[in-house]
């Protein structure tokens, strides 16, 4: 049978749950297990499409709450889209917003139909409706939407998380329905919705919500949600594994807000194929990086002063090719934009290329090993 | 007969007080006129090398009281020299530091034998006297020094400004012979020493001080100082005039801290030959930017909200080329790094194809027609 989306998963090689593939996109494929970085503004911060582009990255996620309150999503589409926007020929992803309604803005109110929110710039009032997220996504001519849904926080009570995969699920129904309609409108970008699956941390919720969300359609990706909001890191290993002979095996799975690298490569471990993160632009702000023989450094300290070494002597980025580490620790201790855009360039091609090894490590059947003993020099190192 | 220094300016044209040259350096030649970047910490302010090569810059400027603070003359030293330090492999100038001490540092004595200062990063009390910032600007290893001076302010009484002379004459001589002795080491980089002619705008005192720094020999360069800090423009303008036959022809005459477009191209028509200003980046991060057709323009205003044209139509430069005017207007409000960035890219490549231009116009001897229509013009759109 042909599949007329444009939208296709092909799984490539498997080493235990882990796995290679390809998603085809409108915008060009992207090789998995991918890290998406995150361009919140319609732009990763500091960096230029070529350096995403140099760093390896295939696909990048903008942020859907930031662009519709600025520069509104009204102003992207009459540019011509979020592509030509933020200049971008690859793929993009825009998150729901619903995670930064819940907790960036002011005052939100959640209701059956929607959130009502204030604007964490200006305090004005806006009300994010599951039909709304979709007119907006559809706007910004993202590649892949995500769906609208409410994440409780780590520690949730059950009958919290119960409440909102209900909620969460009436609002994919709703998606749903406008994103064909938009669809059948034919007006807009090439397009493909992503559900996001919740559930926290309860076994028997995220079952009963995922085979929920498989009832409403063959998605052509699914977003692991509700992870990475402050549970122990124990459980949300275990409730991977526990998703993983449910999840269909022939999409793509996108598990959202993760990761620093050693949780990538766990997730990786546990058949996930797609991740986004802020910590490497936002840590290299701070001065952090990652080195794989000494762990999570900051640049700040004094024993950089006058350390003539690259900052990683094994990463090909041109931050590592071209600097050393004590100007990296100058510009880092004055405040320098220049650091925060070198140590973006390091940080999002160490774990880029920290997927593209893991790829290569799953095609050669060799990933387990492979990845316990990256586990343990990069933890020994961080001490 | 043959000069031993490898500093020489040759003069290649001239079309009235205006002149194209060639400043050759250990670290290449220079073309002039040419405007210098302003990398104040060892880099221009979130550009890489590659990208100051780019907007066609071949010389940068570094400033000695911030390096000398943090990381230290002797951190850049151990770590091969500033041009090493930051990657710049073209010319680099350093400033005295005299500028810097007199506007930035929190207190400051001064005595005959130099200047008290507190740290503005940490209080920390230094003293800079003219050895001391020889030994500095030596260990920094730029291939321009410039002599320790006294920089009255603009509206000084002749008095405080004769005394201001005075002492900077003897700070010069003091400088010369700590810097023909680092020469004498041999130890060092491959440099030249230029002197500040001082004077404000007191036309006998600034031919009394030429006068007095020509007696002292034969320098490769000067750096003409006192003038762009606060003095109306029409006796900037008269200064240079009276000071232009008083120069040697053969000299290039760096116009610190100068300038804006309109001013840069009055400097040019007085002899004028480097320049050097913080404006192009420190402009840039307030989002504001020069086009030829509109004058100074700020992107947050509202009209660039859906302007899908580039900046600026008749620039080369990597920002005008990729990207749209609402695209950098959003980045500015947002205040995106990325948007420092671009709106630096273009107000450096803005400059410096001006003085492109200028040497062009000069050496086709059309350079004041050309001039007056290019400030027509600009003035107008500036409105």
């Amino acid at each position: 049978m042909t599949d007329p989306s444009p939208f296709r998963f092909e799984v490539r090689s498997e080493d235990g749950a882990a796995r290679t593939g390809v998603f085809s996109t409108p915008h060009g494929p992207v090789e998995t297990p991918a890290f998406m970085p995150v361009g919140t503004l319609g732009a990763v911060k500091t960096l230029s499409p070529a350096e995403v582009r140099e760093v390896g990255a295939s696909m990048v996620l903008a942020n859907t709450y930031h662009l519709y309150l600025r520069p509104g999503s009204d102003v992207v589409a009459d540019l011509g889209g979020l592509h030509r926007f933020m200049r971008w020929d690859g793929p993009i992803l825009t998150d729901s917003g619903g995670y930064q309604v819940f907790s960036l803005a002011a005052i939100n109110e959640v209701r059956d139909d929607g959130v009502l929110f204030q604007s964490h710039l200006d305090g004005s009032r806006h009300l994010f409706t599951p039909e709304k997220v979709m007119d907006i996504q559809h706007a910004l001519g993202a590649d892949v939407l995500m769906a609208f849904d409410e994440c409780p926080p780590g520690g949730s009570s059950i009958e919290a998380v119960r409440v909102a995969n209900e909620r969460t699920l009436r609002w994919l129904e709703r998606c749903r329905i406008r994103f064909e309609a938009l669809v059948a409108e034919g007006s807009g970008a090439l397009q493909t919705l992503f559900p996001v699956l919740q559930g926290n941390v309860y076994g028997d919720l995220r079952s009963d919500h995922l085979r929920a969300v498989l009832a409403l359609g063959d998605w052509q990706g699914y977003g692991i949600g509700g992870l990475s909001v402050g549970e122990p890191k124990e459980a949300m290993w275990a409730t991977l594994e526990a998703m993983h002979p449910q999840l269909p095996a022939h999409r793509p799975r996108y598990l959202m807000g993760v990761g620093y690298p050693d949780d990538l490569l766990e997730a990786i471990e546990r058949g996930c194929d797609l991740f986004d993160c802020v910590a490497p632009t936002r840590n290299a702000r701070h001065g952090t990086a990652w080195i794989s023989t000494e762990g999570q450094v900051n640049l700040k300290s004094a024993r950089f002063r006058i350390d003539s070494r690259p900052l990683d002597a094994d990463c090909d980025a041109y931050c590592c090719r071209e600097f050393d580490r004590a100007y990296l620790r100058h510009l880092t201790v004055s405040g320098e934009a220049f650091a925060h855009r070198l140590l973006s360039i390091h940080n999002l091609r160490f774990l880029i290329r920290l997927a593209e090894t893991a790829r290569q490590k799953i095609q050669e059947g060799d990933f387990s090993t492979w990845k316990a003993s990256w586990l343990e020099r990069y933890r020994a190192a961080a001490g």
